[in-house]
C-alpha cells in the first residue's frame, strides 16, 4: 500500500481505498452546492492508519469556487460562519478568541493564513470603544511567521501569546496540502484537533493542541498546493492499477528520476493560484469574522472592517 | 513517441533521444561553472520535428543558482551580459534597444518579464542628461500585460510601440515551461529566433519577429515552471521504460486522472519559487544592462540604477 | 495673488476667491450624501486663469469615505458609475472602449490607475465568448508606466494603442494632487477634456486629447496627495490673512526653507493612504465596470469579474 | 516655545535653539562622508526637556541616500554595522539576539521595521548547522505587527518573546517622524534606550526597556516621514521668525484649518518614498547581520543571506 502526502483527513480516508473502517465515522450531504464530508475518527488505531489525531473533520468542497463563482463563494462563506461557529467552546461575548495565521507571506502558496490574519476584525485592545457595539467579542491575532523566519519553533510563539492573552479559543488558519488537483482552491477542512506535526505547507514541528495552550484549537485549512512526490504517486499508483503491482522501491526510483530530489520541493498549483489564494483570504476572513461575532450584524461587521 | 511541452531548444532536442538529428547543431562547453548548450538550427524538417523556428539557441545552466550562492550568480551574470552583447546587432551608443517584458504580474512564475523591465535602465527620454554619461545608449522599456488583462494581442502592442520607437534590437524576456524540474530557476535560453506562438508560461498566441517589427528579436527566458501534464507524462514514460511500450490514449487518460483536466493548468514549481524569480529578475537586468551599456563603467551603471 | 497647485478644477476656481467668474460656470447639488460640483469652462479668458482646458469638469465628494464606511463608497460608486455613463459618446454595445491607467505601480499614492485597470473587464479579445452574454461591449485596459520607467512619453504610447485599437472612447483614470487635505481619498474628478500637460502625480508632459487619439478623452482622477509646497502656501495664505500682506519671494524663501527643495518633491498624504487606495480602486473599477456595459446586470458582471 | 513632534534626539535638542543645554553632551564628527552627531542625555531636567530618555543617541546622517548614490548607502552601512557592533553587549558567539521589526507591513512609511527583519539572518533554530559556519551566533526576529492589527501591546507580545527566548539583546527596527524634510530618508538613529511611548510612526503605547524584557534594548530608526502638523508648525515659526511672536492658540487654529483635524493623521513624505525604504531596509538588514555576526566573513554572510 503506497502513502500519500494529503493534509486531508478525508483523502486519507479515501486513500485506503475501502468504503469503511474500524474506528472512522463518515457522513457526507449537500448544501447549497457544498459537498459536506464528516470525517469522525473516534480510536487510536484508526488515528495511526490515517495519521491524523482522534477528533472530527469537517471537509467543504465546491467545485465552482475555480471559476470564481460569487454564488459559490457565498455558499461556502455561509456553511464555514456557520459550522465554525458551532465548533466554537464558548459563544459568551467576553470570551477572547486567539486567530493565528500559520505560514509564510513570502511564498504565495502558504501566505493564505497571513492573509486573513490581515483581514481578521481584532478587537481586544478596544477596551473603550466596546460598548458602542454591543456584544463585540475580544479578539487578538497574528501571523507570527515560520520557524525559517523566526528562529523560533512557531508553537512555542503560540504558546506564549496565549499565556498573554488567555483565550477561549485558539483558531489557526493554514494553507494545506491535497492529494487530488481538483481540490485545491476549492476545499476547505475544519477541525477541533489542533495542528500536528507535519501538516500544512510549512510543515510545523510541534504540535498546538489543547493541552499546550489550554483553550480548545481550532483549524481552518484549505489545499493550496499538491506535492509533486503525491502527482508522481498518483501517475504511479494509475497506471499499476492498469498494469499489476509494482514495488515501494521502484516508486522512489521514479521520484527521484522525476524530481531531482535534490532540487528541492515541488509543489504543484493551478496557474491562477495568486486569484485563488485572493478570493479564500476574503472568503475565509468572513465567515471568520461573521463566527467570531455572532452579536454584531453584517452590516455592522462590514462598516468595522473598513 | 511521445511530446512534452517545453518551451527550451535543448530539451526538444534530448527528447528526440538521438545524439544526432539532420539540420540540427549542438555544441556543448563550460565556463565558470555554467554549462553552455548551443543549439543550431538550419532547416526545415529540423525546425517541425523540433517544434522550435529555425535559428540559435543558447542554453546557459547553473545548478547551484537553486541555494541562491552569489557567485554562481555572479557567473552566470557575467556570461549572459557577455552572449548577449555578441548577439546584439549594432553596438553604436546611438542604437536604441527596446525591452520587453512579457508575461502577467499577477501570476507569481510568470511575473519575470515585466519585474525585469522595472530594474531595466530606461534612457530613451534623457535627451539633456545623455551627455553627463558619456555613451549611453537609449534603451526604452514596457511591460504591456497579457491579453487577458489587455484585451490586445501583446504582439500587436508590441509592435505598434516599435513603430514609435524604431528599435535597432527588441529584446524580449519572458517566463519559460521546462520539461526537466532541475532545470526551473536554474538555466537561462538566449535566442536570436524572436518570439513564438505558445511559448512561453504566457502562451502568445502571435509571433514577434524581426519581419514584423523590422529589426532583431532576442528574446531571453527562464524556466520558472513545468506543466503538470509534462510531469504526468514524465512519469509515464518513466514507467514505460521499465514496462514496455503503452499508447497515447492511455497517456490522455492518464492525464485527466491525474490533473482534473476541467479544473484549468496545473503548474509545478518550487516552494521557493518567489525567492528564485527574484533572484532571477536582478541577475537577468544586471545582464541586460551591461550587454546594453558596454560604454558605460559598471560604477557608473550602479549609481545610474539606484 | 498666490497660485496654489491643484488638480482639482473645482479647487482652482475657488482658489480665486470670488464667487463668480466670467467664462466659469458653478453649479453645486447633493445627491445621497455625496457633493456634487460641476464646473463649466466656457472661454478662453477662464481657461488661463484657472489653468484648465475649456469643457466640464465633475466633482464627487464625500467625506464619509475616509472612515471607510460601505454605504459611503456604494452611494459614490453609483453616482460614478451614472454620469461616467452620460459622458461616454456612443452607448452602442459594439462600440470600443480603452481604459488607461496612468501613473507608476511603484509609487503608492501614483498606483490607482495601474490598480483599476487590473480590474477592469476586458473584453475585447473575447471574441467567441462575446454571444454568451449579450450585449457585452468590447473594451481593452493597459497601464503603459511613467516616462522614467519606459522611456516614452507616455502619450505617444496610448496615441499608438489608440491607433491599433480604434476606440469610441478612451477613459484615463489618474492619481491627482488636490489643495485641501480633506480632499485626499475622498474627491473624485470626472471630466471630458482629456489630459493636461503638468496634471496628476506623475506629471505628463504631453496632452492627451480628442485630437491627439481621435476619440473623446475622458478622466477620472483622485486626490492622493497635496504637494507639501502647498501645504507650506496654505500655511503662509492662512498667516496672512491674519498679518496682512506678504509678497511672493518671502514665500519663496519659506518654502526653500522648509521642504529642502533639492531633497526632492514632498509629497502629504493620510497615514492610510495604502487603503484608502485600495478602496478607490476597487470603487472606480466597479464603477468603470457598470458604465462600460451597461447591458450586463450586476451578478453578471461580478461573476464575469471573478 | 512651541514644541516639534521628532523622534530624534539631536532634533530635539538643536530645537531648543540653544548651543548648550545642562544635561546634555553634544559631539559632532565626520567620517567617510557621513555626519554623525552623538547626543549624551544624562540627567532628569534633560530627559524632561527634550522628552527623551536618560542614554546615548547617535544620529549618522548621508544627504547622498536620498540620490541612491551606492557609495554612500556603502559607507552608512559600515559606520552603522560599526557602530551597533559597539553597542552590543556581548559579542560572545552564544549570546542571543532578538531583533523586533516595529511597525505595520500595509503602511508604506510603516513597513521598514517588518522588511529588515525579512531580511535578518535568522540562525537560533538551526542547531545542527550550527557548527556548519565557526562562530555563528543564535539570532531571532519578529515582527508581531502593530496594536491595531494584533490587540495585542506590541510590546507585551515582546516581552513574552523574550520570555522565550532569553535574549543577550533586544534589537528594535522603526520608522521614525523626523522635523527636517531633508532628514527622511537620509538619517539614521541609533540608541540604547530602549523603545519609548509615543515615539516611531506607529505611536507606541508601552515602553520597552532593559527593565522590562530583561536584557539591553537598542533601537535602529529611519525618519521615513514628517507629520504634516510639524511642517505647518516649521512654516508657523518661521513666519514668526520674519513677523514677531504668534500664541500656541493661533497656531492650534491654524493646524486645524490646513490639515482638517478629522480627517486623521496626515503625514510628508518624498514621492520616491517606496524606494528610499526599499534601500534602507537593505542597508539596515546588512549592517545588522554583520554586527551580529562578527567571526563570519562578508562572504559567508552573503552566501548564508541567498
Amino acid at each position: 500500500m503506497l502513502s500519500y502526502r494529503t493534509d486531508l483527513a478525508m483523502e486519507a480516508f479515501d486513500g485506503q481505498g475501502k468504503g469503511t473502517l474500524p474506528g472512522v465515522e463518515v457522513n457526507r450531504w449537500e448544501a447549497g452546492g457544498v459537498f459536506l464530508t464528516e470525517v469522525l475518527i473516534t480510536d487510536a488505531e484508526a488515528e495511526r492508519l490515517l495519521g491524523k489525531p482522534v477528533g472530527r473533520y469537517l471537509t467543504l468542497e465546491c467545485g465552482l469556487l475555480r471559476r470564481r463563482l460569487p454564488e459559490a463563494r457565498a455558499a461556502m462563506e455561509s456553511l464555514l460562519a456557520e459550522e465554525l461557529g458551532r465548533m466554537l467552546p464558548d459563544r459568551k461575548p467576553d470570551a477572547c478568541a486567539l486567530v493565528v495565521g500559520l505560514g509564510n507571506r513570502g511564498i504565495t502558496p502558504d501566505a493564505l493564513g497571513p492573509a486573513v490574519v490581515d483581514r481578521t476584525l481584532v478587537t481586544r485592545h478596544l477596551s473603550d470603544q466596546l460598548r458602542l457595539v454591543p456584544g463585540l467579542r475580544p479578539v487578538s491575532a497574528i501571523a507570527p511567521g515560520v520557524m525559517g523566519v523566526t528562529g523560533m519553533e512557531t508553537m512555542d510563539v503560540v504558546e506564549r501569546l496565549a499565556g498573554l492573552v488567555k483565550p477561549a479559543a485558539v483558531i489557526c488558519v493554514d494553507s494545506l496540502a491535497a492529494r487530488d488537483a481538483a481540490r485545491v482552491g476549492t476545499t476547505l477542512q475544519l477541525t477541533d484537533t489542533g495542528i500536528q506535526p507535519g501538516a500544512g505547507v510549512g510543515n510545523h514541528r510541534r504540535a498546538l493542541t489543547r493541552e499546550s495552550v489550554g483553550a480548545p484549537v481550532i483549524a481552518i485549512g484549505m489545499p493550496t498546493v499538491i506535492h509533486a512526490a503525491t502527482l508522481a504517486r498518483n501517475a504511479f499508483d494509475w497506471l499499476n492499477r492498469q498494469n499489476g503491482e509494482a514495488d515501494e522501491a521502484a516508486l522512489d526510483d521514479m521520484e527521484r528520476a522525476l524530481l531531482n530530489a535534490d532540487c528541492g520541493d515541488m509543489i504543484v498549483t493551478p496557474r491562477e493560484i495568486d486569484a485563488l489564494i485572493q478570493d479564500a483570504v476574503a472568503l475565509i476572513a468572513n465567515a471568520l469574522n461573521r463566527a467570531l461575532q455572532p452579536e454584531v450584524s453584517e452590516e455592522d461587521l462590514e462598516a468595522l472592517m473598513g
